[in-house]
Order: structure tokens, then sequence, then C-alpha cells
């Protein structure tokens, strides 16, 4: 009796991602969440966001797949069944990253940002560039790393953070508790690539923000949670930083009457720098099935007592 | 008896300038207008939007200088004396557009424009890159060739239009009133870079904007007066072109009333997309100055009859 996979990604189409997987995995089953016939048949779910407990009617399931670079939407379930944890890492991921922190970053060099809060009141007040030169990454992961050393080699001078420390050439890093500061501090721009976890969460606060250099700039393109949003808007507010672009938020979509939403200095973008590819995301999925099958270690586990 | 120099630049902080030219012609004499100290002995006029006349009291005068690329507003005074005119052509200008448009397209790709515009209204919705392959430029001239070439090598299909034909091999290039169509009807953007001259002066109309691609995105960054303002918001509301940036603008600082400042799919600049740079203008002028007194021909000149 042949095993099947679970796709536990609700309010989704997955019609594509059916397809790539039935291509490379021929006469294996792959049922859609909610409707699982069989259940006792599936051992390897493929899951993004998944209502808690929905994974607990699968008892022969020997291991998940995050449907994403992020596991935090997945840990939080109080039922998640205790099985090897995976999750995508995708060049084409740190690609998109790229691009859309190039495509922000030079946004706000031009001051676009500020002419189109001057356009709104009809001012005319032309303005040079602004001088950005140091960075910071805060997480140096399969993202903050490729970012930091993007970074670097267009110029800025860069500082990283991570938990653990790293011996790297072209990129100034620190770790723990006290580096944070020395990463940050002088930082014209800063950009999360945190993952979601115990740690993390709330850690850009009051206390953190304060630590920043006046007028600096957070991009935010890792999770909602990890920004104390009040905190981030008392800092612009009062001109700590100059601006904030974020791309994700504590509940996405955004609620209607967020202040985020008619914020000046904040840009809101949908949860769109770095999509998960299909058909690289399958590539991993369908090997990540027969090493399960194979009883072999699978590609990108998450350490669960990490939380990443 | 020395010659003297007048700067005609209205409405603008010229001491950087004045030093940046008494240290590259030590004695001789720097004059601002309107505060001409014995305006016969002025050989030599830098000017930039001068008031029609200002120039008629110079008797003496040998040359006049631009003080930036552009010449249509010099040229625009009816009582302009008829010596040689020259301007500004500066890498630096071209390196500086070269940003200032790498930022716009990148921009536009990411949809940063519209996620302005469902930030204004609270609404969330995700949408990937807009598919930016064909780009055209009119006008190739010091401008217009540096961002034809900019384009061409990062992997953009790049067609150009000018008055007279170019053999360029990177760029696919057509001149003429019939080789407008050809070059701009399959662009996904098309940036502006003409001079304004007679020929040129509201070229951009309702019936070359109905030419473009529909839902191409029209970068002006040459004069306001080359586009039809009416029939670009026009277009703009008939969803013939998704977006415009505009640098320029027909009468600038952009009048509080002008409806350009409210749309939704138009982003105002400035005019900050490329300003001269004192350094390499007082070089010029200063080397020009040397060579209008030894009666040589002038560094950058511009031909009268064509009006750039
Ligand atoms: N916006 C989007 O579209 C999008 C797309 C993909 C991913 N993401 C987010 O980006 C996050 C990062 O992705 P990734 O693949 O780069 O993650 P990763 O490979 O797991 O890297 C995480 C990095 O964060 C560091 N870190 C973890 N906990 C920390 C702590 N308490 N203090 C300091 N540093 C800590 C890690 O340090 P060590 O190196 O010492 O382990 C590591 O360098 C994901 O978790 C996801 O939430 C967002
Ligand atoms: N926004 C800003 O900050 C800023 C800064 C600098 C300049 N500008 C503007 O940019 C303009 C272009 O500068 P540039 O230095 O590149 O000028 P340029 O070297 O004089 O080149 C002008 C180009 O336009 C073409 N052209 C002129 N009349 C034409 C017509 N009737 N039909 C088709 N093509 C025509 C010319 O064709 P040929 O090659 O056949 O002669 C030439 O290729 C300036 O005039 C200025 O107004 C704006």
């Amino acid at each position: 009796m042949m095993s099947s996979i679970a796709l536990v990604i609700p309010d989704r189409d997955l019609t594509p991602l059916v397809a790539a997987l039935q291509q490379r995995l021929p006469g294996v089953s792959i049922q859609q969440w909610p409707e699982i016939k069989q259940p006792e048949r599936v051992e390897f779910a493929v899951v993004w966001k998944q209502p808690a407990g929905s994974l607990k009617g699968f008892p022969a399931l020997k291991a998940i797949q995050s449907y994403g670079a992020g596991v935090d939407s997945i840990l939080r379930d109080p039922h998640l069944p205790a099985v090897p944890l995976s999750r995508i890492v995708d060049p084409k991921l740190a690609a998109a990253m790229i691009d859309y922190l190039d495509t922000v970053v030079a946004m706000y060099r031009l001051r676009l940002d500020l002419f189109a809060q001057q356009q709104r009141l009809g001012q005319w007040r032309p303005k040079g560039r602004r001088k950005l030169k140091q960075l910071c990454v805060l997480g140096l992961g399969e993202l903050g790393k490729a970012v930091a050393t993007h970074f670097a080699a267009a110029g800025f001078q860069v500082q990283g953070w991570a938990r653990t420390p790293k011996a790297w050439t072209d990129v100034t890093t620190y770790s723990g508790e006290e580096g944070f500061a020395a990463a940050a501090a002088d930082a014209d721009l800063v950009i999360c690539l945190l993952p979601l976890t115990a740690a993390t969460e709330g850690y850009l606060n009051a206390q953190r923000l304060a630590q920043l250099k006046p007028g600096a700039i957070l991009i935010n393109v890792a999770r909602g949670a990890i920004v104390d949003d009040r905190a981030l808007l008392a800092a612009l507010d009062q001109e700590q930083l100059a601006a904030a672009c974020l791309d994700v938020f504590q509940q996405e979509p955004l609620p209607a009457e967020h202040p985020f939403w008619q914020h000046p200095k904040v840009t809101v973008t949908p949860h769109i720098s770095a999509v998960t590819n299909i058909e690289t995301a399958a590539d991993q999925i369908a090997e990540n099935y027969r090493r399960s099958q194979a009883v072999q270690p699978l590609l990108h586990p998450v350490v669960l007592e990490q939380g990443y």
C-alpha cells in the first residue's frame, strides 16, 4: 500500500504545486487538506500556517516539510507531532530578497519616500541623495549571509549579527546580547532577517530601537512579531528612526485599522519580498519525501530546540 | 584692463560656484547678476534661466555658457546676443541620471508604486514583480546614449530614437518621424531624454501616447514641455499608460493646483534626477572662458539652428 503526502496549506490555490509534485513523484497520492482520503496513509506533510491540531490525525506521519524558509507558524501548533521538521532553502529565495532590498535601499537613497510624502502635500522641496554607508544585517543564516555579502560587494560597510560567532572577512560580525549594539549602533540601514523564535519575539523593542543611530532606517523582511509595533511607531514619531519599510506583520493581512497603513514614514508591502518558488520547492519536497521513506536524514532540517 | 565673467543665474546661492571659479581663474573678476560693476567689461556669461534681455547690457560679450546640460531656458530669450553658446557635458551627470533611472525602474518592477496606492487605501493585495523587458530611450545624446547603453548591458532589450541615424550594436536605433512608433510601440518603459526645442515641444501628445504599448510606463527626465500634460493625464486615466514618473514640469516648482500632485499613477520628483556638479562645471567654464579669450572653438558648443 503506497504512502501519501498531505498538503496542509490553507487558503491557497495548490493546483500548480500538486502538478509539480505529481510530475516528480508519479504514483504517490498528493492530498489537499482538509479533504484527506485515508489519513492513516499520510506519511509526509507539506505545511504552511496550518490550523493547530490539523496534523494530529496522521498516525503514520514520518516527517514535516515547511513550504517556506521560516517555521515559526508551524512550531506555534501545540499539537505538532514529534517528527523531524525541514524547511525550504533556495538560492532563488535569497536572490529575490536581495532584489527587494536593493530596490528599497535605492528608493531610500534617492529619497523617494520623502518625495512621496511631499507629493501628497503638494510640496516642491528638492533634496540630494541620502548618504547611506553602513548597513547592519540582523540574522546571518541562508538569507542574511547572502544579503550581507551582497551589500558588502556593492560597497557598503556591513555589520552582521547572529546567535553564534562567525569568522567572515567581508562582513564584520557580532554575536550574543552584547553584540547587538556593536553591530547595529552605527548603521544607516538595519535589515532584519532573524527567524521568529522565543528568543527573537519582540526583540526590536523600545530599548533596542533606542540603541540605533538617530535617523536610521529599519527594514523588516523577517517576521512582524520580532518588532514591537508601538515602540517602532514611537521611534518614528520621535525621529529616532527616519523611516521603516515593512514586508511582514504580526497579523497578516495587516488589519485595516493598524496605524502602519497611514503612517507617512512607513512603507508597507504585502509580504512579497521573497516568495517560495514552486519548482525549487517541489524538488526539495520530492527529495525529502524520498529520504523520509528511506529513513535518511532530511535536507535542511530545523533544530527544534532552537526554533529555527 | 581685465575682462570679467558675469554669472546670470537668478535665485540661487552662488557662493560655492564663485569660489570654484576664482580658484581656477585667479585675477578674473566674477560678477553676480544683477549687481554687475562695469558691464562693459563682461566678455563671458554663465547663464541659467536668465530673465529675458538680461544679457543685452554686455556690449563686449564674446560667449555664453549654459550652467546646465540643457539650453532651452537660454534660447527662449528674444534678446539673446548672437555669440557662441556652449553647455555642460559631464559624465557625472550621466551617472546620476542612470542612478535615478535604475532606482525608478526597480521601484516599478517591484510595484512599489502600486503598493503605495494600496497602502493609502489600507488594501493588502500581494502581487508579483512587473515584467519589464523592453525599454525605449527617446533622445540619444550625451545622456540618452549613456542610459541606453547601461540598460542594454543590464539585460533589457533597448530601442533608441534620435533625430539622425546611429549605427550602434547593443541598442536598436531609429530616427525621424516614422522611426518614433518603431522605437516606442513595444516598450514597457519609455524614457524621455530629448532636449526641449521647437521640434520636440509638445511632442508626446495624445496621438503619440496612443502609439505606445497599453500599460507602458513613461519616465520624463528631460523637460516638462515635451509632454502634453492633459494628454498624459487622459492616457493614465484610460489605462493606456500604467504609470508616469516625472522629474521635470512645464512650470517649476510644479504649481500647487496641478493635478499631477494628487494623481495616484504619477510619481513627482522635484527636478533632482541629475544636478550639475560644481567642480566639473567650474572646470568647463574656466576652460571655455580661456578659449573665448583666445578666440578658439568652445567645448560642447550648441548648434543654435537646431536648438540643442
Ligand atoms: N519576507 C519574506 O518573504 C521571507 C521569505 C523567506 C524568509 N523570511 C524570514 O527570514 C527568516 C530568516 O531566514 P533564513 O533562511 O536566513 O534563516 P536561517 O538560515 O535559519 O538563519 C537564521 C539566522 O538568525 C540567527 N539567529 C537566530 N536566533 C537568533 C538570536 N536569538 N539572536 C541572534 N541571532 C539569531 C541565526 O544565528 P546562527 O547563525 O548563530 O544560527 C542565523 O544566522 C526566516 O525565518 C523567515 O521568517 C521572510
Ligand atoms: N532632469 C534633469 O535633472 C536633467 C539633467 C540634465 C539634462 N536634462 C535634459 O536632458 C536633455 C538631454 O540632454 P543631453 O545632454 O543628452 O542632450 P544632447 O546631447 O543634446 O542630445 C539630444 C538628443 O536628442 C535627439 N533629438 C533632438 N531633437 C530631436 C528630435 N526632434 N527628434 C528626435 N530626436 C531628437 C538628438 O538627436 P541627434 O543625436 O540626431 O542629434 C540627440 O540624440 C537636456 O536637453 C536637458 O533638457 C535633464
